[in-house]
């Protein structure tokens, strides 16, 4: 079995970019087909980020797709950053007037999916031998093909006017960039990262500096805790017992404070590599990335989910001028999206190698880290540029 | 010849620090001898820092050292970072009502001077054989010694209440800090200075990253001005005639708004190492530090001369209340110095690392750094931090 048919928007993956790109373009009266070679099952229950900007949340309720964030996400008026044994409070309501939400990156993709369902979106999950053709489309009438087996076995060749390549940080239509750039960083630590079932130790997060490493503190529920420490790139998470984890995260934010963080048992421990990447150009012909498809960050700063968010709204906006005739669209995204890329990139590193120790630190770099942050908290100019970094920056309208 | 005496400070070396604490101390009705192994022209002919904090004027005024900074100083509302070949203004007056001052360090000295002279200060240049003794000052009674032979052959032994080593970055004090931890980091960079007979190109600092690298745009006089661009650390001033540094010059601050340097004869050529050194603690019984005796910043941010009078400024105040008893005064003051000091090279890090480029930079490492710039410059909150770095941060009180 086989069918042709075609699109307006072909969308390589569905998950939460994918996804609210879909529904962004449906409101706009423009039709997409979105597919992920995963199925449902396995997206919405890979644990990722939990931290959404203030306009990230904007866009899930005042686009429709989700209401449940305001009534099951956790409104956060600031972070803790703890050095030197004690909490140094950024309160960003007070600076710059905006909150983040901890709502699970999982929550975002089920009530995406469910309110493309809603709507008659047409998504298809667990697909198979997907790929893209034709994407440079130089010659008049030229279009991108998105080819794909559905979970039924029917095979589909959809003739599309764009291509967006949101199939996250493996991304498979990257490679079909011709000529890009793919400019990365490795970092020497990675995250140990832990589910556990316990009360919660705080109640916002605490990113931690101390002599044994970095720690962050952050919720799940009332009785679900995510907590992460730095660690090796190849540390081994059998050589864990959970008395062991627990005692380094203690360590990690112990002060003369007395603080302490609420043990119960450990759930699921896995080691999250760090690595910073873009991919530029973002667009090549019909064909556009979004979201991790085209860059990846540390997750220190939680601005992987955002900036993936702050791409399609974008895209959206600018698809909508494409289709209104605007030849400069494609690439109006691309140079609207790489500017925040850039700037969110800049903030992760920042936030990384301010709150991280390495074994090749020295002692000067050591405390110069804590003359950063002790310039930073002491400063209101210091903390409102950071509260302004990590609830998120304005976005600039359409040109 | 020789001759004992005794005093309640003795200052190892006379260039701004030394002489500035001098004069802080005679005011306070404290006497001090101050010694240095250079000769006055040497010391006044030495072109070094050239850009005043807002708190270092008002310190020149305020303790009646120095009015000829008001009238001959520039003051200077902002500086332009320039980056994408276009300037970008930081206001400093604006974002954290404060400006800075250009008055070179070499018109310090010679004010400084004039005003201990006028005063009836005991100051002596061109000193040999200087030591000092018995600093630890464990027993009562007990008393660090200060020892050299002045410039017309006498010998002096003069006895004090506390020795300050103010005697910059190669300080012979500072060895008689026992247990000392000396905290260092080196660059992979220096900087090209010269001195030109050119009318001035622009009315305020620029600091100038380009694909060529750092360069920073800075005057003297109406008719004398200074310019430095980043080059290797083992870079050959006689490599360089005036025509490849002017060309070198004007690359590295180029761009579509057209923006040249007005050339003239170079008059001097110097390659300025760079290094960020602290050594701590900055007191050791009855002997401090102060000043680049204790630490040395990278240029970038000018934060060296300024360092040396907020010492100064704190160890005066201190030494007040150490001479009316109290005994955590030289602790006080060595804990509030540091303070500023790790604040300082953290800053000085901080715009030598984002204006400068390496060879080991990574094209990653490279748009990052520019995306900080356009995140730094596009926000209020990012140009105020820096601005108030910039300008200076404000003194505690004494204890």
């Amino acid at each position: 079995m086989s069918s042709s048919s075609r699109t307006q928007v072909g969308i390589v993956g569905a998950g939460p970019a994918g996804l609210m790109l879909s529904h962004l373009l449906a409101r706009a009266g423009i039709d997409s087909v979105a597919v992920d070679t995963r199925d449902y099952e396995t997206i919405s229950t890979t644990h990722r980020a939990g931290i959404l900007e203030h306009d990230s949340v904007r866009l899930l309720v005042d686009s429709g797709a989700c209401d449940r964030v305001l009534t099951e996400g956790r409104e956060h008026d600031g972070i803790s950053l703890r050095f030197n044994g004690e909490h140094h409070r950024i309160d960003f309501q007070e600076l710059v007037g905006a909150t983040t939400t901890l709502y699970p990156q999982t929550d975002v993709f089920v009530d995406l999916a469910k309110a493309r369902e809603r709507d008659g979106g047409d998504v298809r999950f667990a697909v198979t031998d997907s790929d893209i053709t034709d994407v440079r489309a130089t010659t008049d009438g030229e279009r991108p093909r998105m080819r794909f087996t559905d979970a039924d076995g029917e095979r589909h060749d959809i003739e599309c006017d764009v291509v967006v390549g949101a199939d996250g940080s493996r991304s498979v239509t990257r490679q079909h960039v011709e000529g890009r750039e793919e400019l990365f960083r490795s970092y020497p630590y990675a995250w140990f990262g832990i589910l556990c079932e316990a009360p919660q130790s705080y109640d916002e997060l605490i990113y931690s500096r101390s002599e044994r490493g970095f720690a962050l503190i952050s919720q799940r529920t009332d009785k679900v805790q995510r907590m992460y420490f730095g660690c090796s790139p190849d540390e081994d998470v059998d050589a864990w017992s959970d008395d062991r984890i627990w005692e380094e995260l203690q360590t990690r934010v112990a002060g003369e404070d007395g603080f302490e963080l609420q043990q119960g048992p450990i759930i699921e421990k896995t080691v999250l590599p760090f690595r910073s990447f873009v991919c530029e150009p973002m667009r090549y012909g019909r064909l556009v990335l979004a979201g991790d498809a085209a860059h990846t960050v540390p997750p220190t700063g939680a601005k992987g989910l955002n900036l993936a968010l702050a791409d399609v709204r974008v895209l959206a906006e600018e698809l909508e001028r494409f289709f209104a005739g605007k030849d400069d669209a494609l690439d109006a995204y691309a140079e609207r999206a790489l500017a925040r890329v850039w700037r969110a990139q800049h903030f992760s590193y920042w936030m990384t190698t301010m709150l991280h120790t390495t074994e090749e630190d020295s002692d000067f770099d050591d405390r110069r880290h804590l003359g950063e942050l002790e310039s930073l908290v002491s400063s209101e100019n210091g903390r409102a540029w950071l509260a302004e970094c990590y609830t998120g920056w304005p976005n600039k309208p359409a040109g």
